[in-house]
């Protein structure tokens, strides 16, 4: 299959918003979506009525809630992409296919939780419909919670190719000191050393603290429209110059796994690169899904910006820290500016491509990847640029 | 935005399967959805291993699942279409975006459940993300059930339009007629009579026993490919003429609904008749998801087969039974073969355009229309010809 699928600039972001990010927004979900929505709206200079395409969360807003609380007068196209944390840029996909086959004419793409204040990650030792294996052969060993699963793959990546617990910190103090520049985010104005990593409580070895992602509640929104409508847009639009995802075997579990490191993205990341006629050395930064430090340094590798099991010595001494030689999540990520399933990422791409970000803004951003993970190892790529 | 979007004929059907339909299967959902994958897959003459595209529904088999247990390669397209028993049908859709742009070869669309001796629905009283109206304005009501809400809209017709318990019992005498041809059909040894059909237990005014779908066990797929690529196929292929989907407003609820008998499928038929270039008096036959009686007629309205208000006469005297003017279900549907979430209609409508259905079998079948309802109100229709 050929990676040229006709999709490449296929859909423009004309539009982002969000809410504020905090620990207790005091807010519904839904009460979150709106704020976000209208954000992006007015940011696109639509009205939201014009919305007739949506791409919910699996286990969030519906179609209905942004229906009825957006006034939507017709939605045509509402596909649901369950790929967890990659199902944010995979939507670009969808989006994709919508637009150029006339489906729609300006989708939402929403993230809205309250993960901080609300229902957190791991509270539920439940298992879905088709996670037997789950009950069978992980819960009963205490393989309960994100960290844990995550974890198992960073222990592998250090045992193999002597990735070091300073390296992971090299991670987390790059996303530090770019939330330290970004008003928005929630470690703002919290800085982070490396004595402070290093010494921070464990939470499931190798990790510690300042590992692991944040949980925060606030709303993201992003409208995508078709290049021509673009034009017509209130701010400069940023295209989707190609767009994959991918799934690998055994996505939700390590269990069966012939290759521990593998991912989603491993397959996407090719097909991606190819629609987009574009790699990894184009890229003047990377919005990378950072659910935990070390899945940064993996989705580096796997996307192709350095060699599998380079990718510690890829992020050392700065390199992806701001003024470094190549930036990764400018806005702080999942790590320090908040957790809104990676859809942060895109709005953040967007904004550097259009130089909106003051402090953090990048000196130049023409091309900016940005990966999306989900499960245990569902993913996406795509690439946004000018 | 015009109907006719490109996706005319850009998925052929090559493939169906399906296991026993009982009461009782004695197997995981897993293993149904196996058997009938299999099943379709050796009726294409394909390598199951082929499948590189997955359809997954909201709340069962997932994509790891397949990808674990047929030995799948890879994945690169698996979007999940939430639109409850609408999702069969607007699968196609999908189907049709991904093969038109090449992110996958070969996709397989699969429903799998027990449905009778598993969880039943309306078993829960637990509301999903999103589904707040539904704890504070519908459970305390005593609106629980499937059952109870789509009788609100029967109601409503029989009030309006002089819609009979008689035109209802046609409906249900009809499907039950089919079923008696169909050996794959729950009910294939057991008539139906009008009295027995006005004399039996309410279940929720005015809906009594025989107006309700079956609750049963068992799996269906379907597998889907390119024109190009159906050449090769073992059987006739089938075409995907047009398709579309529609989501009314306050699709999960009756409340704040404008129009108490608009549905997705409402908006959605326009755009797919217009896709394929036909109309409703160009079909053959119809499979229309009959989870009731009346939603039948309502969906024979709403799809063009014949004006509002005039669907309960449309049905009346055997017209839609076996040998009528117009079949409808001739597999006996949701009523009266099996509750497979409306891709059992899929199968149908192939088998009847590959003149594969025996005693049933329609003398003349050139076009078939499927539609599908999810939700209260989430629609889709397919027009599928040879």
């Amino acid at each position: 299959m050929s990676g040229d699928v006709g999709l490449r600039d296929a859909v423009a972001v004309i539009g982002v918003g969000e809410t504020e990010y905090s620990k207790r927004s005091g807010q519904s979900p839904v009460a979150l979506a709106v704020e976000a929505s209208l954000a992006a709206a007015e940011d696109a200079g639509i009205d939201i009525r014009d919305v007739d395409g949506f791409l919910p969360y699996a286990s969030g807003i519906t179609t209905e809630d942004m229906m009825a609380n957006l006034s939507l007068r017709q939605v045509t196209f509402a596909p649901t992409i369950r790929m967890g944390g990659a199902s944010a840029v995979a939507g670009l996909l969808y989006a994709a296919l919508a637009l150029r086959a006339g489906l729609a004419s300006y989708i939402l793409l929403l993230r809205a939780r309250n993960g901080s204040s609300g229902p957190r990650v791991g509270d539920r030792r439940s298992t879905g419909a088709g996670e037997e294996f789950k009950e069978d052969f992980e819960l009963p060993y205490g393989l309960n919670t994100p960290g844990q699963r995550y974890a198992l793959m960073c222990r592998h990546h250090m045992h193999r190719y002597g990735t070091t617990r300073e390296q992971l910190g090299a991670v987390a103090l790059a996303h530090r000191a770019h939330a330290n520049a970004n008003p928005t985010a929630l470690m703002y104005e919290r800085t982070l050393t490396m004595e402070q990593y290093l010494t921070a409580r464990p939470i499931a070895e190798p990790y510690h603290l300042f590992d692991c992602c944040l949980e925060s509640d606030g709303g993201a929104a992003v409208i995508l429209t078709t290049p021509d409508r673009a034009r017509d847009a209130r701010r400069p639009s940023v295209l989707v110059g190609g767009v994959a995802e991918g799934h690998p075997q055994s996505a939700d579990s390590l269990l069966g796994r012939d290759d521990f490191l593998e991912i989603g993205l491993t397959t996407a990341a090719s097909r991606a690169w190819a629609m987009a006629g574009l790699g990894p050395s184009d890229m003047d930064a990377a919005m990378v899904y950072d659910c935990f430090t070390f899945q940064t340094i993996q989705q580096l590798e796997e996307a192709g910006f350095c060699p599998r099991g380079e990718g510690g010595a890829f992020v050392e001494d700065g390199a992806i820290g701001p003024g470094g030689r190549f930036p990764v999540n400018t806005h702080g990520g999942l790590l320090s500016q908040a957790h809104i399933l990676g859809l942060n990422h895109v709005v953040e791409a967007t904004r550097q491509l259009r130089g909106e970000c003051g402090d953090r803004q990048l000196a130049r951003c023409d091309a900016v990847a940005v990966t999306g993970w989900g499960d245990l190892g569902d993913g996406a790529l795509a690439i946004l640029h000018r």
